[in-house]
């Protein structure tokens, strides 16, 4: 089985809308996607790289052309209930420690829901500790379990060699998705990871 | 009838990838496209943008990427025969005042073919007048009347006009392709174009 790993950070408007449209490829697909948490931040700082807001700032045309290509992406899709977050930026680093621990857990993809709603749907300051509680239990998780287990020295360190390992494989931003060991940057590229993934269980089967 | 305009700049192998897959797409939808000269260089300076290989200078892995999208257009559409031009960056305003003359002379495509071809695949110096010439010359081209006519002041001026009309439009890089009003930037956004004429096609009719 070909596997597509999905990398995100909470940070990134453009990770939710791909989280979006993912469970519609799996369905499609038969295969799962595994999501793999990284530090955006992170990897911005291994790279030099920087976000669209950033490194256009003095660019209007590209950014009003970046914003219309988002749009696009949520009338494509229909993505109804999507609402820039006003507290943004947000610091995500405790989030993502909570998305390794909730994987330990294997509470994963009920953690992953309730946090990218809160920042992407309902507008919360995800970044404070308490607000990221409350979301948490709002979703019938146990958030105290969850955030003790993130304070954890293996789960923080685990999030960085993760980040270490999307730098290695070549990664600059995120959303980035690997089928397989192909790469394929941005949400725009969802209709090429969905060819590759057929392309390569094709060559996969007739190789066998 | 929905019109689809293409802007170019001979200098951009995005654009010259995108001019390779044009006919295909002119064949499948029933509609020309129409190739509007631009000066890139001066869109650049409109816009505040730069090119991706000095805006990412500092990002390795975001241009090593870049390479491969590049490679991986060349795959999808079987483009066997591109070359990069070791003679790159070329300036390009003689071709592009060139380009405006022909068309006035009413022999744009074979123009644009030998110019682009000369660029990208033949690895020529063709901000070289005189190998520019003979490229033309090779290519059954009047190199002189259009060379006189390229320097006559209404052509120096149109190709300006058209540069401040396509920055006006919110451009700011080349390939930039019109489908009616609506913008879409990048040789990767073909698809999008031949999708976008579907719908505005259909809508026109229904609206009749």
């Amino acid at each position: 089985m070909v596997a597509i790993d999905f990398w995100y950070d909470f940070g990134s408007p453009n990770a939710y809308l791909a989280h979006r449209v993912i469970p519609e490829l799996e369905a499609r697909l038969g295969v799962a996607f595994a999501y793999r948490p990284a530090l955006l931040g992170g990897l911005f700082k291994m790279t030099g790289n920087s976000s669209p807001v950033d490194a256009y700032r003095n660019v209007p045309h590209k950014l009003a052309y970046e914003r219309l290509e988002f749009q696009r992406f949520i009338e494509r899709y229909g993505i109804s209930d999507f609402i820039m977050n006003p507290h943004f930026p947000i610091n995500t680093l405790q989030m993502m420690r909570g998305a390794v621990a909730a994987s330990e857990l294997e509470l994963a993809p009920a953690y992953v829901d309730a946090v990218f709603n809160g920042m992407w749907t309902r507008q919360r300051q995800m970044g404070d500790a308490e607000i990221l509680a409350e979301t948490l239990e709002e979703a019938g998780l146990p958030a105290r379990q969850i955030f003790e287990l993130s304070q954890a020295p293996h789960v923080k360190s685990r999030l960085l060699e993760e980040t270490q390992k999307l730098y290695a494989k070549g990664a600059f931003g995120i959303p980035t998705f690997f089928v397989g060991d192909e790469i394929y940057f941005g949400k725009d590229k969802l209709r090429d990871v969905e060819e590759s993934f057929l392309r390569q269980t094709r060559e996969s089967s007739l190789s066998r």
